[in-house]
């Protein structure tokens, strides 16, 4: 085992290229990390999610202390050995998904009380409690718990909900327990308001963590909004962590976003569009019920190495969506996830390569072109 | 190419252990074919599929000709290309589905009209239809369409049913379009009449095929009839042809009937099972949704090479199955289909060295121990 750590290799403009070090093994940066929710990334063996080109993947605290349970999952061995991934896990907090929960949530300055959305048991995450289960589920790198409050808010209710979040940071610091390799990111809240996102990068570097996550972005802001943000927060990070981009996002959000600085990503959006049939490709996303695809003999996208694209035609995916049959989520997810692990490892060739402007207009104006005739 | 045919390898008693030659290679038989309904063994890429072992699939004339259709399957090249399986493919003719449409078909002796499942549309199948359909379809081996009578019936409607399937066993013959390697099979029916099959094996053979099925068994009638009539038919089969069992069975179906002289089978119960939690092992069934599964460390099956064996455990099949995540039907999905391939690789094994007399006693006294404690 190693220290945790994440080492620069170039810069282009604010992107910046590097590995992230981990007692699970080395990932390049930047890099998309899948969501595995419940310990599984959907429709998806891990074997094939290692084939996409994905180094690291994401679980969700929530999901997993409800079903099958944090302690059960210890038993078990642990997340890695539980979900077959040897490589690096990043967990949640459960704060989000919690806050999520509407009326079935009651938070107070200590924790959340909360009903499962499963069988309405109660259920409670405190920022001790959230660290200790992320602890059990043996976690690459844990997450504070932090409080998102719901939007639109006013900056009031943005500026008290982030100072809790900073309340709640220090006592998930406080719990967390150190281990080679392993790492605690701080979560940097404040909405759009560039004052409230410094007082909060504040914060955490005067508890210090080994890398810093932004959110409570991607809430329906705004692309134009977020970047906003990005410009104004992601500078006065510390430049030797690794910053993290939480439920980012399209491509063209990851790609703007790499260009702010940030090296980490994770989004639901190509899991959960590959089993609707909507395909993330270079020359922007494709509907695959779409009767246009019936009789067509060609490959979804030319020159991806997935299965979807390298053994099938479009109109066997229409096929298998119109018949729902498992296979077509199961290929599309896959092709989703290997458009996304392909985007990085361009965009981050292009960083090493100094070409990171030219790489984006070029990948901007095939996503506009659409696709060739 | 080379001309289709079988070659014995070794006999013990009246099982057979041989080689399939097709135009699209070889097949070690006793074999068990995955069924690929609409061009997609259910939950399973077809690499998955291969992985298991399988040498030959099944794809079904019915759900095919109805969703994409024949011919849009041959305009894209034919359905090993469209479900990309180079290997042999064999398709049923559509007359068992369609008969088993009660009170949406309508039979005369041309043929059947019915209307589709799917959206209530009018379609005919004939003799001729089912086997140019076939042709379409590529199918390496192609069935004879047939009729098959609802059960429980008379002797009599047994016996008019089963001459009215041999006379159009006759034109399925003449509308088939032979080809290097390409092969079509009649279907022995019958009911358990002995002499109705007896009659029905006369006229199929006086017809010549390149190899025989014996149908409108499984249908209900219980394990002791259909190897009694098995008994009973297989003798009377020429013994220089491939013999296929279609629709059957539970493993212990299919040990039986190797034992009496059987060399192909096909079944859903594998597929269908692991789409359902249940597992087929050497030491019988399981229910992974049984709680008792949910804190169990262990592999599903120690030594199996799948990967829900090589990879997880019972507590997380478990899990996956109570989250209603698509990877529980994938995993168990692809270790009942592994577990098919080793049993009918088990009893070659134990036929080409004599001993499958004391290998079955073996293999019942298994499934009937149970699990050790």
């Amino acid at each position: 085992m190693s220290d945790f750590g994440w080492q620069p290799e170039a810069l282009d403009g604010a992107a910046r290229a590097g590995h992230l070090h981990t007692a699970h093994g080395i990932v390049a940066t930047p890099t998309f990390m899948p969501v595995g929710t419940v310990g599984t990334v959907k429709a998806m063996t891990m074997d094939a999610v290692r084939s996409t080109g994905a180094g690291i993947v994401l679980g969700n605290t929530y999901h997993l202390m409800l079903r099958p349970g944090a302690e059960r999952v210890q038993a078990l061995g642990g997340l890695h050995r539980f979900m077959d991934w040897p490589g690096p896990i990043l967990t949640d907090s459960g704060g989000f998904q919690v806050m999520s929960l509407g009326s079935l949530r009651k938070l107070d300055q200590d924790g959340v009380t909360f009903r499962s959305h499963l069988d309405g048991s109660e259920h409670r995450l405190t920022p001790e409690r959230s660290t200790e289960i992320q602890w059990a589920l043996d976690a690459t790198i844990s997450m504070c718990f932090d409080e998102c409050p719901a939007l639109p808010a006013s900056v009031e209710t943005i500026a008290a909900s982030m100072r809790l979040s900073m309340r709640w940071a220090a006592r998930s610091r406080e719990a967390f327990v150190a281990r080679d390799g392993y790492a605690q990111f701080g979560i940097v809240q404040g909405g759009t308001e560039p004052e409230l996102r410094a007082e909060s990068v504040r914060a955490l570097t005067g508890i210090g963590f080994e890398g810093y996550a932004i959110g409570g972005l991607a809430v329906g802001e705004g692309q134009e909004l977020m970047f906003a943000t990005l410009d104004a927060t992601a500078p006065l990070l510390p430049a030797d962590k690794p910053r993290y981009l939480m439920g980012v996002g399209t491509p063209d959000d990851l790609l703007g976003s790499v260009m702010r600085g940030i090296d980490m990503f994770d989004c639901v959006m190509p899991t959960r569009a590959g089993r609707t049939a909507r395909a993330y490709t270079g020359f922007g996303t494709l509907n695959l019920r779409n009767a246009r695809h019936a009789t067509d003999p060609a490959p979804l996208e030319a020159g991806c190495p997935c299965p979807a694209c390298a053994r099938h035609s479009r109109a066997y995916l229409h096929h298998l969506f119109r018949a729902d049959e498992m296979l077509g989520p199961m290929l599309l997810t896959w092709h989703n996830l290997t458009y996304y692990q392909r985007l990085m490892a361009g965009i981050r060739a292009a960083i090493l390569e100094g070409r990171l402007d030219a790489h984006a207009a070029d990948l901007r104006s095939r996503w506009q072109r659409g696709e060739q005739p």
